[in-house]
């Protein structure tokens, strides 16, 4: 879920004259949505033109494309916007990255408005400032962005004495029937991404991380995440499972993750989809 | 700034009666706060004993450090409350790395509290849950959890044709003078590492990164953010710079770093502080 081509045009959000050149720009496009969904045609997202934008909707700038402007509609009425909601999880797989990307970040900033139209800070009513890249305070003139809260996931990987290596991959509460991944939890203030993984794993799974070595990082629109994917090396496999968190954990071989990437029916368990960076990281332990 | 020895205890946090224990607890002991500025003596952070809280005051629970808990305040009148203000610098670099990531926890938390005490969802008052790390509702029953923005700062670095390689720092707008740094911004809903890092060094700098690794990671207390430290790749070393951000910047080589960090009087520029992770990239690519 990364790629997006678009260009975020952080030059254009500031500035009250650009941004009503956009807004006034024939060929502005609005993308669609059902509530948070998209609405996807052939593998690519659904749009329509600005002009046909909802009576009360208001046009966040999601940045400029092939040199035109396009924008994410913030209804009037809120109601049916849950950025927790995963009825979107379907509709995702179908999409390329590069348009999973900017569906992302358009539904990540549609929810946080949504959720975000009181301040914090004071209990008064905000407006939308620069283009939709933040909230401003009527009462006590506080500025408010829009939120993107860091999440490690990591798969612990343990070599045996016959140098046989496996990782760790759990069962979350809530998870459909079989489905196991990597291990996650929110990075907390005052914490390092290695310190949040050392912390989850042994809050999660009672396993104390050797080392902690960066793979690769993804958003994650349900609601507002980036992903930082981790490997970290555990010498004792022994679990001590937190199950209100994981119901269940299990220490899986090359060849048992292989089986689960391929969907074979005998797999020891069902793979995390290719939208998910628990994937990437399973592949890239593979080799 | 990692490196705390403090175990969260999450399993405090969430159970009634060992939250109850732990506030009843006669050893436990209270962070010593002027507004949000640390107490130092002779390097450790101040405590006193719970028991002498303010009234009206209300005890967030930081964790068991040597299985005594650990408490900062949230003030009754919050109006001292300035999760920017950054009078904590001079202080924080008389502390050790474990004594300031635990101030670094504590003081992001005190301060998202304070700028907290509203339902941006519904604009009803908010009231502490889980011994500080959440605030629930009155209103609409949303939980709210505290904030961490991951910001990316990254050092670009350029091989000229000679083999001779350099890397970019630059003077923030509001740096003291002479201080230069490496580039930095928040990451986007969106995002992720990666995309944030070409973003950033394109708008502020105008280079295009080809390749970005990722270093290290730490926390930044002011207000709550979770700095993320890349290197960048860079082929042309052309800048266009975004003077509303870096109003200067240059190319140095190893030796003008080296000179930097080690503060000699002839120094090109002034090397960031060492409980900045910039630091930590200049002295990593100086290897
Ligand atoms: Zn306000
Ligand atoms: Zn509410």
């Amino acid at each position: 879920m990364t790629g997006a081509r678009i260009d975020r045009a952080d030059h254009v959000r500031g500035d009250a004259d650009r941004l009503a050149a956009a807004l006034g720009d024939r060929r502005a496009r609005l993308l669609l949505l059902d509530a948070l969904d998209p609405v996807v045609e052939d593998g690519l997202l659904g749009w329509t033109s600005l002009g046909l934008i909802d009576d009360g909707a208001e046009p966040l700038f999601l940045g400029l494309l092939d040199d035109i402007p396009h924008f994410a509609p913030l209804p009037a009425d809120v109601s049916r916007i849950d950025g927790r909601s995963r009825s979107a999880w379907a509709a995702l797989t179908l999409l390329a990255a590069d348009e999973a990307a900017l569906y992302a970040s358009a539904r990540s900033l549609v929810a946080w408005h949504a959720s975000y139209r009181f301040c914090a800070n004071c209990g008064s009513g905000t407006v939308i400032a620069k283009g939709g890249w933040q909230r401003d305070c009527d009462g006590c003139g506080a500025q408010h962005f829009p939120r993107t809260d860091p999440v490690v996931i990591m798969l612990a990987r343990h070599g045996d004495a016959n140098g046989v290596e496996r990782v760790l991959v759990g069962h979350g509460v809530g998870f459909p029937s079989g489905r196991m991944s990597a291990l996650a939890g929110f990075v907390e203030p005052g914490e390092s991404i290695e310190e949040a993984v050392r912390r989850e794993l042994f809050e999660e799974a009672g396993v104390v991380a050797e080392t902690v070595e960066y793979i690769a990082s993804q958003p994650w629109p349900f609601a507002s995440s980036l992903m930082i994917g981790c490997l970290a090396e555990v010498a004792d496999p022994t679990l001590t499972l937190d199950t209100k968190e994981v119901d269940a954990a299990i220490w899986v071989t090359r060849e048992e993750v292989a089986a689960a990437l391929a969907g074979e029916e005998g797999a020891r368990f069902l793979a995390p989809p290719p939208i998910a960076i628990a994937r990437t990281l399973l592949e890239t332990w593979l080799g």
